[in-house]
């Protein structure tokens, strides 16, 4: 499409931006990156935000979309002549819509309870995150990617996994995903770490390792109080 | 379309079951509903939804989809030729979606933390709830309905608050909804259980108020232990 604004206003080490990024290359979509200040917001997140105030968002010939999940629902619709991110079978389009909200609210929300706890709670969080993921890893079954043999909506809101999981059990020393319980995603982060997508927007590791663990200090340090 | 068989795995006190209930008779789809017990819930409720085993499942031509929000999607989707519950513009699709999500997300879920308090904890969710429901009031204004002069996804997703949300201020003792704080919401509320769709399907209010009066009792019980 010709004469078409798009930006994102985004955050390096934000793996919901992430996403964004990854749908607007793999539709080959020129795009302007706004990065913010988390600490110091713009006027304009501000403005094309106001309910949430967060990134990302994809502002399209002056109009907002907000939440990484809607955008790349949109983005899809959008942009539909190449590389469909969601099949075009309704059926089929539920089932992925239901593995990106599983791998979003259960595998995700796991995650997070991993990186904020510590002792007996560690523990009962890394096996929830193991048993959501071994559940995910159901819908993988005879297939390179979530979406078949290229990426598609699934591997895209999961695309945390490949790129956060491995730092977050070093951050927390466990060992989360291995061939023996999780053979598949194994091969799934191993397989999405090789994406020319995802190698030309990989954050700075050790700026995110060091994110992730002031967010672990922090989290773990309120509870204490 | 001919030879179409559409099921409902529901259960009558469900709010999620009631949001597919509402879709299905806008579109005058037929579907035979089947009512799960779900203290003993059937093998084919287990089948059809693997990963949560809850209600709602809809079953079309015996392929399920699970999760409220996502066979709404279907739902408009399949049966595209009557009463859209989506705006067709991608933006204004995408609006509606973040709505939608807002008052899952949002609205729900503050509304599930005042069922599930008491003292101060309680008088915080309450004004959580408000403030959510303010937010949530914007993207009523000028309209009638969240979907403009008739219902879509954004009222039917909400649908609990003029159905559930009186019964929870009796409950608990509180005024969340007044036409001073939330005028658009209130008359919205009214505007709602006026539908022929919504009279047809709801749920005997004694048996809800009941089933709600017992989840509230378990919940403090346990926090008490």
């Amino acid at each position: 499409m010709a004469n078409e604004e798009v930006k994102l206003y985004g955050m390096t080490l934000s793996p919901f931006v992430l996403r964004v990024e990854w749908a607007l290359k793999l539709k080959h979509v020129e795009y302007k990156y706004v990065n913010e200040d988390l600490k110091n917001k713009s006027p304009q997140l501000l403005q094309y935000n106001p309910v949430h105030k967060q990134v990302p968002v994809l502002v399209h010939n002056g109009k907002p979309i907000c939440e990484s999940t809607i955008i790349l629902e949109y983005i899809d619709e959008v942009w539909k002549n190449s590389c469909p991110l969601l099949p075009l079978d309704p059926h089929e389009k539920a089932v992925a819509r239901f593995w990106a909200k599983f791998a979003e609210e259960k595998c995700l929300h796991s995650s997070f309870d991993v990186m904020s706890n510590a002792g007996e709670e560690l523990k009962k969080a890394v096996e929830e995150l193991k048993k959501n993921l071994k559940t995910l890893e159901g819908y993988l079954e005879g297939k390179k990617f979530f979406g078949g043999d290229i990426i598609g909506l699934v591997d895209i809101v999961a695309g945390w996994i490949p790129c956060w999981l491995p730092m977050i059990e070093e951050l927390v020393g466990v060992t989360i995903v291995n061939e023996e319980h999780l053979p598949l995603i194994k091969a799934w982060m191993h397989d999405v770490l090789e994406l020319d997508v995802v190698k030309e927007t990989m954050p700075p590791l050790d700026k995110t390792a060091a994110h992730m663990k002031a967010i672990r200090e922090n989290v773990l340090a309120a509870k204490s109080i």
